[in-house]
């Protein structure tokens, strides 16, 4: 199966009036605009997720019901409190056990956390340091045997932002 | 700076008819066509190699042309003994010490080597096993302090040559 680890977009700062707290932190208008965008390339990739699972916050579920809605899979969305900020690896892996039969789930959240997840998957428990750039709004592809995975994963892609934006753009003419 | 890992197009098989060692595969037609569309996906990421380096081998050297030839970077390339099959993580970064002041280094070479560099570049001399994805006519790019590198890498992308093509290819309307 394939989990798919996408990192919100580009949220307003913690200290902006009305802001009470960092889960209530929405995407600012440009995170709103390039995340659409990125959304229509990721869209190219034509995977079909059956699950997407977000973090409560109000960054990620946003995010996640962007990609939902241009993806046509508003009706896959769910939260998930294992991939909140607080969680952790084996908190979000225990989570997820109930999308087992799943071929492709699709997680948004937060740093660190989907990073420290991607380097368990690939890794499995030894998890040495892996420095992978998931920057906002930013993708990879992980295969991995069974959930929770039986031996370390593969990383099938990893795309950042600004490449899931040109997927979605025109080419200019050779 | 940066190295990106770019491994070469599919080749013809070992056995075809003129074909005496596998130093000589070229690649197929259909390779050729794929890496040619593949290098125009990579010319939109907007990167200026300062050297493109390559296997001395036929099918890696037809690709790293390819790529020179789009991205009219002809005068780039250049062969390494570093790069080919039979060398070594150890060799290739020995080997490629004199371009240690350039800023984007692509080089164009074989499995395994090119993932072995990878996890070298990622983990330091640890070396655990790390499972990536690089397909014919896929690319990573990995950022380092210094080559050699004094501290792990961050990997920033890795494209499928699916998605390097599509990167090439109008998106459809939305």
């Amino acid at each position: 199966m394939n989990l798919y680890l996408l990192r919100h977009g580009i949220a307003v700062a913690g200290d902006e009036p009305g802001i009470e707290s960092d889960g209530e932190r929405p995407l600012t208008a440009k995170g709103i605009k390039r995340m659409r965008k990125a959304a229509k390339g990721l869209r190219r990739l034509g995977i079909v997720f059956d699950a997407i699972l977000t973090s409560p916050l109000v960054r990620a579920r946003q995010t996640a019901e962007i990609v939902a809605e241009v993806l046509s899979l508003e009706s896959q969305l769910q939260e998930i409190s294992g991939l909140a900020p607080e969680s952790s690896v084996e908190n979000l892996l225990f989570g997820l056990a109930r999308f087992q039969n799943r071929e492709h789930l699709l997680l948004v959240g937060h740093q660190p956390l989907l990073g420290d997840t991607a380097a368990f998957l690939l890794h499995g428990k030894d998890r040495p340091r892996l420095d992978i750039a998931l920057k906002k709004g930013g993708i990879c592809g992980i295969e991995i045997d069974s959930l929770p995975p039986g031996k370390p994963g593969t990383l099938q892609w990893l795309l950042a932002p600004k490449q899931l934006r040109l997927l979605a753009t025109r080419a200019a003419k050779p």
